[in-house]
């Protein structure tokens, strides 16, 4: 059984040019790199474009473990399979795939199950390594291993992915829209449709219109909520976000001193009936909460807060109110079944997903995606790897 | 309209036999009263026999506000409506009603609504007072008022309750095995039933065997749940329970220095699918939300716990586990819908509810009910008006 640990007989290491981050917050070095030949159960991808996403710069930043160096970024993608290791079946050569975070065996309890999208198989975990076998695909051309992102590293012209973080897609999408499903648009859509579960007829708050916040907006939108509030610092953001449904504004700063919640609880006359958290702040948890409906109010979490960090409810309110507070990963998707749903959704014309794309540049511009992104005023910046595709 | 704030031409007044709560924490006494004619919208009842629920020793022993004397607590019963106040069309005298803590007004959204049991137009709250009116219905014979308790006040041969928080029952059922679907029985079985909605086959882990767990497993059994975990300070619950469906203990305090929840996590090969608190402890919820599953495990927190207690959850926990957090009052239960559908279902033998009585006692014994409850060793200790009833 050794040979099923290695490559397949005959595959050789790719040579290409990678986006490397080699310190936290230096610019990402455009280098060559040697990517090894697929393991079994994984593929190697070329991938067409990627696009930024803001968890790209938090581990970006981020100095102390789990952030790590020298690293390949990047995990909003769509590629093309360039090779598959051994016992990969359900992949060939020349298929179109979406990589995700989010793996889906689709052999274990969880995935298997209609009530779940966490794996079993692969617990999700921030990792340096290849999910299957704990080890890299990546090499500089001095030797030394460079690290792995969210099972993805999509900032480099090719890729090792596991196969259950693979989703093959039908041909003929456009990259730069169907790339945005591989993370961000998926998370934000998916929370309000799977997780919440939004009615037609309700209200929706949302904390935060970063493209998470618009992609739930987008969802709620697509689930027939009437109206939609969006909570941000900045009042810029409710034109953008009219264009996703957003419907009303609530600054989450100047109110006049009253707290956020006091002021959706008033405009709704007692809440909204689904309050999704977007930032990552405990805080801000705690104020969706506060406001959502007594009986029935959903709060969902999606923002993604500092290690550490713990919401802190009132027991009493728990227990009186009925609220339900949940967390969503992924939007409660399962990449392998959801995402050519609303790849359909956006063919069908029904899902906004161009909006989402601000700024477009070539590879050798990937810094300026995350200059674009970190000054506040990109939603999405596509990355293509090759300016002839 | 004058008039329709005062009771109906000719109603009388009633002197009766009341046990008054006049300190806290001091033996209740059993005075002669006198209870007022009901108001618009009330209905006098004759109590024919109530039993001792854990929060009105709470109360018994509460030193301020909302504890206050003299105060005439139970909220556990079943009566027969003497006389109807004005504007009263769906009870009249000779009913056989059960008072319930909850209200039910049929009118409001949340009551009209499948999602909600939390009454807008008497929102839960506990008040000094009749819901309706903010005044009382008792007086002592020095003419001193006399507070309600939870919109019952059941420790009386006479009170008065809101038509609100009346449910009309079939006559026939036996009083002392009704009177527990007033409060504790019903919102265990309730948590179980229509908060959780527990699935067929699955496992689920109780924190506390009081008479509310218990009922959260007579409730889980009921819904065809596999394996019942009850938790408990005490070993001998575990032979208790069993009537109710126990199937599994797990000690609360003696797993050699193992947290619950790692017990429950390992025993369940991952956690259970519904976890109940039912002691009113923010670190059982927290131990209780670390040991439900992921990807759809509920945590139902039931108990009541102090004024200004917190549950303190990991944010990164609520992000990535999908568990689902909710509190459950009165079972998520309508009272005027669910509590009938509870009586057919002890009619037909399939709900248990004879092996709550532990004992029963004469009106003139009801401060040995409360010793019986302190002491442990009773679930539910039935007190009778009147003796030959
Ligand atoms: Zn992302
Ligand atoms: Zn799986
Ligand atoms: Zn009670
Ligand atoms: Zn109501």
């Amino acid at each position: 059984m050794e040979e099923k640990l290695s490559s397949k007989a005959g595959a050789k290491p790719i040579r290409c040019r990678a986006a490397v981050s080699r310190k936290p917050g230096e610019p990402l070095l455009i280098e060559e790199i040697i990517v090894a030949p697929p393991m079994p159960r994984e593929a190697r991808i070329r991938i067409i474009c990627t696009s930024l996403c803001y968890s790209d710069i938090t581990f970006w930043r981020m100095k102390e473990f789990p952030g790590v160096f020298p690293r390949i970024l990047g995990h909003e993608a769509i590629g093309v399979v360039e090779s598959v290791g051994e016992d990969v079946t359900e992949l060939i050569e020349g298929d179109i795939v979406i990589p995700t975070f989010m793996p889906d065996c689709r052999e274990c309890m969880d995935c298997k199950s209609e009530k779940s999208n966490l794996c079993s198989n692969f617990p999700f975990k921030v990792s340096p390594w290849m999910p299957r076998y704990e080890s890299s695909r990546f090499k500089d051309l001095n030797g030394e291993t460079l690290y792995h992102f969210l099972s993805v590293s999509s900032f480099s012209e090719y890729t090792v992915v596991d196969v259950a973080y693979l989703t093959k897609i039908d041909p003929g999408f456009p990259p730069n829209r169907a790339c945005l499903l591989s993370c961000g648009v998926s998370t934000g859509v998916g929370a309000a449709w799977k997780t919440a579960n939004v009615e037609a007829g309700s209200t929706v708050a949302i904390f935060g219109l970063g493209s998470i916040g618009l992609a739930v907006a987008e969802g709620a939108r697509l689930c027939g909520a009437t109206r939609i509030i969006g909570v941000d610092v900045n009042p810029d953001k409710f034109e953008i976000g009219k264009k996703f449904g957003v419907t009303d504004f609530v600054s989450a700063v100047n109110n006049g001193g009253k707290p956020v919640s006091q002021v959706i609880t008033e405009m709704t006359g007692g809440g909204a009936d689904y309050c999704f958290e977007c930032v990552g702040q405990a805080a801000l948890v705690q104020e969706a909460y506060a406001c959502c409906r007594k009986g029935w109010g959903k709060t969902i979490v999606l923002g993604v807060d500092k290690p550490g960090s713990q919401v802190a409810l009132p027991s009493n309110a728990i227990l009186q109110s009925g609220k339900i507070l949940i967390g969503s990963l992924f939007g409660g998707l399962k990449p392998k079944s959801d995402i050519p749903v609303l790849l359909k959704r956006y063919t069908n014309k029904e899902l906004h997903l161009d909006e989402f794309v601000t700024h477009e540049v070539g590879f050798e511009d990937i810094n300026k995606a995350f200059d674009l992104l970190i000054e506040g005023q990109c939603l999405r910046c596509v990355i293509w790897m090759n300016k002839n595709e």
